[in-house]
């Protein structure tokens, strides 16, 4: 398979992931500037979302850049990790319309976590389908760090969100 | 007309639908995790398609691969399976929002089996365009049983479904 | 500006009108055959609508194969031909949900019209960048018939609807 | 980073976001031409915005193309302005909604300033990957008017709104 194709794809699902999002921040049904309050949790969960999904497509283009040859196990991990990104614009919506409480938040990490999964195990399907010599490979112990990392901080932020959810009382 | 147009376009129309698909996976309206029930049967469906439009991706790049010339007739039997393939978002929210009940998923069925049906006629009509000569036309004793196979699975599917469905009586 | 880019955006807006005309095509909300009655009319109307903007992919697709230079001019008329398709997914929904009645039938053929009219001003535009020697200016005495007859059959249709729906009487 | 990856990315974000505007723009439920009143509005509202994009999409190509190099702050300031440009249907539906009331002009005017600023901030991140002898950075003087003429506009027009809107009494 022709990895120009894998790529063209994966922009095509990634781009339309970040404008869909968009559609889940519900046009306000009141002409006056208090309508805009209600959107607000909306619109910064939307922010956060947008700036996820470009690390995750910056991070995918640099990773597909070392690659020469895409196999059948790379295509459906692609395809996994495209799943898994394919969910956040309902989990944006639903964290932000219900003003970051616990349960969303929660799902919110739960998708993050799986996104970050997703994204290792590509990793290591492109470097067995292009040998231990490949740029991917030597690189691996520096770029191995990036999802533990992030999957690190992700458990952090949503414990403090729902920390504060506690304290604050339930929403609405 | 240009063979890479027409992958463009194909792999276009397969990005969106696979995306869109998630917006008929309303976001819940409660806080609480009892929202995310409701909406499991809605997810579980949404993977099921999301494999499905995977399949069909990697079978119609394996396929265009061989192809190097597109004449009207193989235009427009693409189009052709694109069409069914459009309408895996509404009937995948269909079957899921009623828990795969028999008549959605009996629809669902249908669709399937007219985007395989689609699929074998888009075939042959690149192995008409080519020539008996062509790689697909040799590979096809092979790759011929591939829709029949798929159909035939489909079928047994839905019937499953539906006598489970029976046995447990009407779902409201 | 490139000519590749303009066809590529202009791929990429017909592949998501294309696909998104299926979201107007409502979910039924009930799980029995019946949901399926009250849709067919939409069904009807998405597939009246698909095999048009198929025919417009194609026709685009050859206009342009014969054209090298863009301006300014081909540009926007590119963009006045892309804004009258955009309108297909919400005139085709509205034509289907009232049952081909008069007044949306009417409203679908206007769109219709400004559409034809667009692709020939783009006709036109694109003539006039490339010189009266382009392959296009000779072809045109034939292709310019494609237009005016699209249009006549287009204003004969909505007559025939209109008339079969004044005999019918009103739909609710 | 490609610069022709980054085109693509940027060309498949626009035509979505044109393209979903015309999603914002509801069915009417009425057969009748009166239930086209209603839509006047977000009709001319769609077609502000869709000229706004079309000339957006329109200058970034050009800007684009005098570029050799994409370096990451030029990948995030390209990010931040596609930010900006995705905001526009739910903005373009608002304000067409409640039929350019003051609040939801104004909304859209600092929409539009924030996407014509990220349009500079883009500007001079390409001139400073480029280096000082880029085409670019030569013909910015005269470039660098066109954000501030465009916002210039873009502030009086909201005002014109308000005022008129004040004289005529709040809308429904």
């Amino acid at each position: 398979m022709g990895k120009n194709r894998l790529e063209a794809f994966s922009d095509g699902v990634l781009a339309i992931v970040l404008t869909i999002m968009v559609l889940e921040m519900k046009v306000p049904h009141g002409a006056g500037l208090v309508a805009l309050r209600g959107i607000l949790p909306v619109f910064l969960s939307y922010v956060l979302s947008f700036v996820y999904i470009g690390i995750y497509w910056n991070n995918h283009h640099h990773m597909l850049h070392t690659t020469t040859r895409v196999d059948g196990l790379v295509f459906w991990a692609n395809l996994h990790l495209l799943f898994w990104l394919s969910l956040f614009p309902s989990v944006t919506g639903w964290m932000g319309e219900n003003h970051f409480a616990a349960p969303p938040s929660a799902v919110y990490g739960v998708v993050l976590f799986f996104a970050a999964l997703a994204y290792w195990l590509l990793q290591h399907a492109i470097i067995r389908s292009q040998g231990p010599d490949s740029p991917l490979a030597m690189a691996s112990p520096v770029l191995a760090q990036f999802p533990y990392i992030a999957v690190a901080i992700l458990w952090l932020v949503p414990d403090r969100r729902i920390e504060r959810t506690l304290d604050a009382g339930p929403h609405s």
